[in-house]
């Protein structure tokens, strides 16, 4: 346990220490704006209550640091190592993901004392020299909160949404800023060294390293725009068959999609929810919540093809000029999530943070409005459903060259 | 609008307002023990947020009595017109009945500002002397209320019972009463006079009173207890179709019923949740959450039957000695939720208050430990399908008489 | 085993073997415009396929009578008990209900030559003297296939209606007759006696006989026509939730119910699938497949009401000129299916024929042009579900009377 | 029309006529031992009656090549186009896949005389000169046939699988053969070329032709056996999640996955569904019927992979000793079904058969059993989704080398 309390050292000293208390106090301004009640509701199977989000990150360092490298560390309380897992088989039971809205108890309160009780330990912990090991986890502990805090953005917002109050989850929350439409810009394709080297952290799932043949491509300088979906819109996107997928248009069928996610039309106007409540959409400004479905059907209409992770990876590093790289919305690529050659996820229950996933998800690339900053890189590989819409999803289109 | 304030009134002018005062406190006393996150989530969709409850019921009154009869009242605001609405449908569209868990806004402080504004006019309003029907409709209201505090702990208590922690809904919640077992009484049956007469306040569905023959029968003066359901566990009960009716077997089977609802084993015993947290199961103690499918195959492998909701009534009102009658759980009987003769819904919303459920459902006597006192009668016919638990609900046995 | 052949007996000698021959053979008559393929196949959970049931009927004798009480009987195909056993828990497990139409073998070949098997056995049975229990046992058999009967002719029409091309089940199949519209006669109510006698064969549910005390009522001579039914549509009574009980409001909007099941619009004229395949809707011929939902909203409509069973049964017993009894559709009531008072299911598998079901169901009365001719009576009750709609079922109104 | 007969041509004159009568004369030989009710039930939404692959693949002959390039020619019935229509979005509404079942009519008698009004219009085209494009729509209908006859022996088996008696699809059907257990083999990589080339018949989605960078690696040189799959269950392969993608072991605990689907334990002994019916376990054999999960979870747990699909292309063409390649079972690669580099789907709705398809699916490489002779190649691309598993599916492992 933790004695000496850990204060009083300097940035020089503890670098990490510092980006630790500078993460875990992001987490906790984001909700600002929200009432207790506000972040105890699950909306939907796939999102989860704000609370849940502050407690899992919380319990992520008690589990997989504070219980396995602070020998004497007391857990704050046993039984959150059931309520707070979230999908790691390895550790143990857990409370059913779709009904984690059903936790009341612990309150906010408690969980925020939760809270300080982890970053106390941690704090005395990272004021000390650390091996190695404990050092990577510790990193992975922190991109997984700074996951976790867009996770809360989409999750809080899809809440919201579902009421006719349409609240807000931040009166500041800038709006997608308006801009010129994309050009395309021209790779020479060739050998592309794709993933991430050992001398920053990253994520498994962006290596090993290896390079990957390209052909020549072009590429869009940045993303489509509103009005530019709303051509598609009119020239009967939504309802041609053609220019859909099998699955994404039984899909739409079934679930009725005449637009984005979150665009509501009020009279002649469309809106769109936003994290600052319901906003009319601007023409000029990219387009956000978007499928894989719809993506990939729009780029079809519109004679192009999305990239592949790999062309966009390449792009990002040589092409000069791509816009609305990491700032704006995550794009679709046309790459299923899959292990890179000679992937082994890690051994133990961290070896599932990634891995097991790699089945039935594409990839989309960069990072959105709502990703901490610094948190994503040209390697960083995000994956969703085809269908999944809540997220801060956007379009960056490709094409062939001759 | 009210100006006057209404205070000053005296018990002796005004006793509809004291009554008022009481129920309206009532509701409000029983959140003593719930933080406001337990009060925002819907555990299922037959269950309501107690947010939800103490806003609708106040709607209530906004509706039917304010915005109809006190000329010039302001809503406090019109959204809740669509908020918290339950189910009539003569007055609009409403928030959808599943996803009232969704509503984090409005905040419990403003439902309890919501309560106080409507408070205050219905104060002003029932200081003054009230036509027959506007009496007649407020104690509807109040009626209406006390079913929702029913609910209210009923709901609450669901929601505990889905967390590892069984939070406590009130810590002196009293557990129900040791006593004998039962014994049969006998009525000679005849004619019985059924329902409410028009002297006190009833709702529509125990009208209109008429006479109803019946054949001599015993009724048991107590209700069935834990250590009788769990000889009937022991003999199989619920091992063996031949007691059971087909849906519920199928049901049964469905979700894999092994106990009475709320029951959990842990080593040898056996323990049940209520709003007193997780307790002991006391043999001497009446059954508490069987759904009708239970208490039917209870009674038929009793070598009893349950009795019919005219025979309940008519001992109640005749046979000495019959205990548990109103305090401890509702009591199922044969009878399914029908119209009494000439029944007439009212016109307008109200009508829809009792009669569009009239299929579909068994009828309950009695009134049980979270119903507030006073609130049943002799001629209350509560309801609920066939297969559902989460209420207060027991078994009283009936039998044929030669 | 049936040694004699039983041949050349004379109907005086074994009138029950005359009537079994004669039952027997109108279920073979019933097929003779289907092909083998469309007695295969199972249209909907609710339905079975025409060739289970020509094996279901056979089993029957097979197993509640040849088995037990024709010492030495030789079992066609073992196999055939868990096949065609429908849903008796006390004889064992079988073949899943909803996956009967998975059953090509055994082929409709064999399955004649199992109703052949069976036929001889009983025929040999019947030419002698039968104990009263096996006499009606027998009874019940044939019962049991009339009822079959009616079911095949509703399965196979369900069946047809789902394709294209809309096939006749038989051409020369009568459609409802044209005729004036109801009027209503009075009944002065007082005792009723309800239930069927001893001195005839009934199903248990008849009995035990019991008097009831009715109020004076009314009760249309006619069934509900097409007519007055396109009336109830024109005035929106499909669309206005006044009309309606909630859960029958529910299935509306869940399955979209805009007129009868059965009926559609080409152009401007309404049609109904009939077992002559698709026909004009004959606005001055009896409304059938509704629900009781639609039954009960119509009335409502109407400004009438449902008899109930007693109601009904009495006014065919005591009121003269009731026209369209048996001979049309089942004629909804309001009352519930349940046991009649001192109603005891049969000891064994027998005894699961009905009581089991007394739950959840409505009682029709009368019988419908798809009923074997002389197999209801007065005291006859029919149960489906309120939402079911794929059996000929039919309105005829009552009303209060001063 | 035809009006010549096309008779008495010889087989150097027009062997596309030859090779269409062959095929389409095998599939009626697969029938041989169904009755006509066999042929018309579908036994789950992803399979289709025998009857409608008859039906169908007649169609496409008649769709897309006689009504489209046979001027004059009669369509046998206007109505089929509706029935028969798989799911080609561009050539009009259709019957619901999953209603198939329903289709009793038209009878058997009426499509085999269907096929031969088709066959007796394609051999008098057939007999004359053809432009290089009917040549080729053709082939696409023969190829397309061919799948279905792989169809059709699945789908018919496993609607025997669902019934009791375990009905025989072919009794001289060959069981899977016993053989010696795999080694690895290797493959030094390099460029491969990957897809068809233009010389001969290939579906659209085997090109465009194109080549792609190979890491070295081994490849087992026969299939996982029944033996060693025995081995992953006895190690509870089916029981530890660490082995499994998450998504597959979602499905495995909702399906209770314990033994590849289709086998059986009958006592100690396993055995599986054949199209000769139940038949013992073979350790020595192929294991069949697994699914892309089950096939992973193997590979993992015997610390291998499945191979790319390049991987499986490459070593097919390169590399010495590759046994059951194509007449033992389908084999998982683990490349999701995506399109290669500048596919583009060919216009109309032809374009339909394979490009839509492109998302959710995971590409399996070989043939198996059931395929007919001469179909498949080293080129050819099937998919199925990673849950699936009544197909011959079976595992072909490959590990990387240093
Ligand atoms: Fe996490
Ligand atoms: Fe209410
Ligand atoms: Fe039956
Ligand atoms: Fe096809």
């Amino acid at each position: 346990p933790c004695t000496s309390g850990g204060a009083h050292v300097d940035a020089c000293d503890a670098p990490l220490l510092v980006r630790f208390l500078a993460v875990r106090a992001r987490t906790v301004q984001l909700i600002a704006h929200l009432s207790d009640e506000d972040m105890v509701v699950q909306s939907m199977p796939d999102a989860s209550p704000t609370k849940w989000h502050l407690a899992h990150t919380t319990w992520f360092f008690e589990r997989f640091i504070l219980r396995e490298r602070s020998p004497g560390y007391e857990p704050f309380d046993d039984r959150f190592d059931f309520l707070f897992n979230s999908y790691y088989e390895a550790v143990g039971a857990r409370h059913p993901r779709p009904m984690r809205g059903l936790l009341t108890r612990p309150t906010l309160k408690q969980i925020l004392e939760y809270r300080r009780h982890v970053d106390t330990q941690m704090r005395c912990l990272l004021g000390q020299p650390l091996e190695p090991e404990v050092d990577a986890r510790v990193q992975l502990g922190l991109a997984h909160e700074e996951q976790h805090q867009e996770l809360l953005v989409m999750d809080a917002m899809h809440l919201f949404a579902q009421s006719a109050l349409k609240s807000v989850f931040d009166p500041e929350w800038p709006l997608a800023a308006s801009g010129r439409a994309a050009g395309f810009r021209c790779s020479g394709g060739g050998w592309a060294r794709i993933g991430a080297s050992a001398t920053h952290f990253a994520f498994d799932n962006e290596g090993p390293q290896h390079r990957v043949w390209l052909a020549p491509f072009a590429i869009a300088d940045r993303l489509v725009t509103n009005g530019e979906w709303l051509s598609f819109m009119s020239a009967g996107g939504y309802q041609d068959a053609r220019f859909w997928l099998s699955d994404g248009w039984e899909q739409r069928c079934a679930e009725d999609w005449q637009s984005p996610f979150y665009w509501e039309r009020h009279g002649d106007r469309w809106f769109q929810m936003t994290p600052a409540s319901l906003q009319p959409i601007d023409p000029a400004a990219p387009v956000l919540h978007v499928s894989y479905f719809e993506a990939d059907a729009y780029a079809r209409w519109a004679g192009a093809r999305l990239p592949t992770e790999f062309e966009w990876e390449h792009a990002v590093r040589t092409v000069q000029g791509l816009e609305q790289v990491y700032d704006t919305a995550w794009q679709w690529t046309s790459s299923s999530y899959a292990p890179y050659p000679r992937f082994r996820a890690a051994a133990g229950a961290v070896g599932e943070y990634n891995g097991k996933f790699m089945s039935g998800q594409m990839v989309l690339r960069g990072a959105c409005i709502a990703t901490p900053p610094g948190h994503a890189r040209a390697s960083y590989r995000n994956f969703y459903r085809a269908g999944q819409r809540w997220m801060f999803s956007g379009v960056r289109l490709a094409q062939d060259v001759d």
